[in-house]
């Protein structure tokens, strides 16, 4: 059995998916795009229209597990410390429809921070949304890179928590 | 056909709620109480478990709008805006249950400022927890003060919007 796993990249407007099987080491795209609830409706209607959609896309592609990047939290100091507040409250709405949708079908989570995920497909943890995007396509053998760039994003997320699950593999046979 | 207010304080460990019938200024007090899955319980179980129980009070109590505390974003700096964004994230998590809920049931969702709730029911405004519990139970006619806490928070909210809902109805009557 291959494992399925779903990434997403989380927002009350675009929510980013890309859904990747691994045999071994070898990674296949099975579907990606974004889902785009109606920018006329209201919060709690894009809210619930993105929860159907996101149950609706495991109820098709049945993945073992979901993956999603964390929000950043910012250290430092910052030019608006209260447009950062109200961003993470719009982030945290979004991260609760991915939680509550793997909960709800009783799949296993991990969230990744935006540093890990960007590392885990260009080696330095740099690069441009461009140069994820062409490594995605790389790493995926596509011959166009996925569109649009939100489903980039989820992929990426998705190869991160492949890469990190091998790694903890080989520290756990190490260990036996 | 009296209105039936659910006023929820939200939260991703405790989420007060209270239920409020309103027969033109009499208000009565219907159920409160707050939810609380366990503490054991990963962060998206929590969520979904919560969203399930308010979708189970709202089907039981069929309120015919809800209300709940708007999160509080500071203007000023403070001791630790990691800890701020952090927080905001939580709330943004416990609001979106909320939204969802509302949304899920096609029901009016209205949402206040924690000062103008704390004006709903103490006029000035300001008042400690203890006293706002004092004034809910003086207004629902409570031979106790309701408990726990976050209920009495979430009957606020219910009476809040009650009355800003009168002073509305006021103004757009006066423009007749």
């Amino acid at each position: 059995m291959p494992e399925r796993i779903l990434g997403i990249d989380p927002g009350t407007h675009n929510m980013g998916y890309g859904i990747i099987d691994a045999m071994g080491p070898d990674y296949y795209h099975v579907a990606s795009g974004a889902l785009r609830p109606s920018r006329s409706e209201w919060l709690g209607g894009r809210l619930w229209r993105l929860l159907q959609d996101l149950l609706n896309l495991i109820d098709e592609y049945k993945p073992t597990a979901l993956a999603v990047e964390r929000p950043f939290v910012p250290r430092g100091q910052s030019d608006s410390q209260r447009s950062n507040v109200a961003s993470a409250l719009a982030i945290g709405q979004a991260e609760a429809l991915v939680l509550i949708a793997a909960a709800a079908r009783d799949l296993p989570l991990e969230r990744y921070a935006p540093g890990e995920i960007k590392k885990a497909v260009s080696n330095d943890g740099r690069g441009s949304k461009l140069q994820v995007q062409e490594m995605v396509r790389l790493i995926l053998r596509l011959a166009e890179p996925p569109q649009p760039l939100d489903a980039t994003d989820a992929l990426a997320v998705a190869i991160c928590h492949l890469q990190s699950q091998h790694v903890r593999e080989l520290v756990e046979a190490s260990r036996k």
